[in-house]
């Protein structure tokens, strides 16, 4: 199955001043398509930087997703990075700069330009009715930080990553976490590839934990859930979903 | 100055089921504190992988913060990911299992008691009314995922991480990104000390583009906004703040 990390790229997340959307938008989405998200990093705008993370993220997963550092300003460092993280150099990609010229109806001007110098061997992805497209280096997808933007863009690839997606069935209890622990964990010895979460919520409610099961496999999915049923109390579950 | 990591360990968070606001709230916090947030990792409840992320930012920080991972369940494997980093026995620590009793009137169950085996070598730090306390092994602060125990436990210790915070002054214009990078690239090579951002933003608003100026040395930063000011013509700037 296919596995993804996520490279978020901005001064502006680290110092709290932005919260970022993109990262939970892109997790959602990767998740129904079927893509495992492995990782997501935050990192500043130093080329260095970035150049090192796109390296062992691309080597990593099948797939990399960037977010941000992708305008005209001095902070706009994600091509650099990505140049720098498979030695390739910047080079001045016409299309790019014929689609900006033909979007305003004059040629790009100095810091316009910059938006149009890409890593050499960079391929150019439509982007729907968006005149800037989706620009890929190798396994790496490059989105700006933007979040209409950003959402924008991967929802028209997004077909490009389809996989096979989990099933999920979520059931809701009345007991406390620590109480309700070891039926969990009797459960998943018997069902050793289910992927379960539990979260206990706190303040009011009308559940204390909700469990979490998940398989690619819906009849698998089914056997588990049942046997998870019949170990807990039933007046323990509130619902199931 | 001090410098920090951030480490959110969950698969809720990676499957898109739970948005992480822990470290949007941390990297505030901390950068009023004057501490620089250098980095975000995301990660899965894989020992191995909180191992090995605990180990890289303990080495490249002063500061670790981890978020998630503490309860009584499975999927908590965070004190085990810090024992391993470390090469530290897991061991019951007595005091943490006296306070679970103290708190319900009964000796901890067995799943409770697994949230009393901690890294040798951890020390408690109390958290206000909250009886379970801060974890530290060594420069590593441990802290549960959900946001209102988060929050809590974070403030009752946040007088530890005090540096000298930044100051930030705000700039709106009305004009395009690619209009006035030049503006910024010469401010920022007249003062090169300066943090500078630049965030344009979409759809409906009174202003293109907000730059973000920011120095821990008031008068410096006083002068870069003047010098940036008189640089920008002067319908451009709808306000300073």
């Amino acid at each position: 199955m296919p596995s993804a990390g996520i490279l978020v790229i901005g001064n502006e997340i680290l110092s709290g001043k932005v919260v970022d959307t993109n990262s939970p938008f892109l997790c959602r989405e990767l998740r129904a398509l079927g893509v495992d998200v492995e990782r997501i990093h935050v990192i500043p705008d130093v080329i260095e930087t970035i150049a090192q993370d796109v390296r062992e993220m691309s080597e990593r997963h099948e797939f990399v997703f960037t977010s941000g550092g992708v305008g005209p300003t001095h902070d706009d460092l994600t091509m650099d990075g990505v140049a720098l993280a498979f030695r390739q150099p910047l080079e001045l990609n016409k299309s790019v700069a014929e689609r900006i010229e033909r979007a305003q109806g004059h040629p790009p001007n100095k810091s316009q330009l910059k938006m149009a110098f890409l890593p050499s061997g960079a391929v150019l992805l439509d982007a729907g009715d968006l005149w800037f497209p989706v620009i890929v280096v190798k396994n790496v997808y490059i989105f700006p930080g933007i979040p209409e933007l950003f959402r924008k863009k991967f929802l028209s690839v997004r077909d490009r990553f389809r996989g096979v997606p989990f099933q999920l069935k979520r059931v809701y209890l009345m007991q406390r976490e620590s109480d309700i622990a070891h039926y969990l964990n009797e459960t998943l010895s018997e069902f050793p590839d289910l992927l379960m979460g539990s979260y206990p919520r706190t303040g009011e409610g009308t559940y204390h934990v909700m469990v979490t099961l998940e398989s690619r496999d819906p009849a698998y999915l089914g056997r588990a859930l049942d046997a998870l049923l019949a170990r807990l109390p039933a007046e323990a579950v509130q619902k199931v979903e």
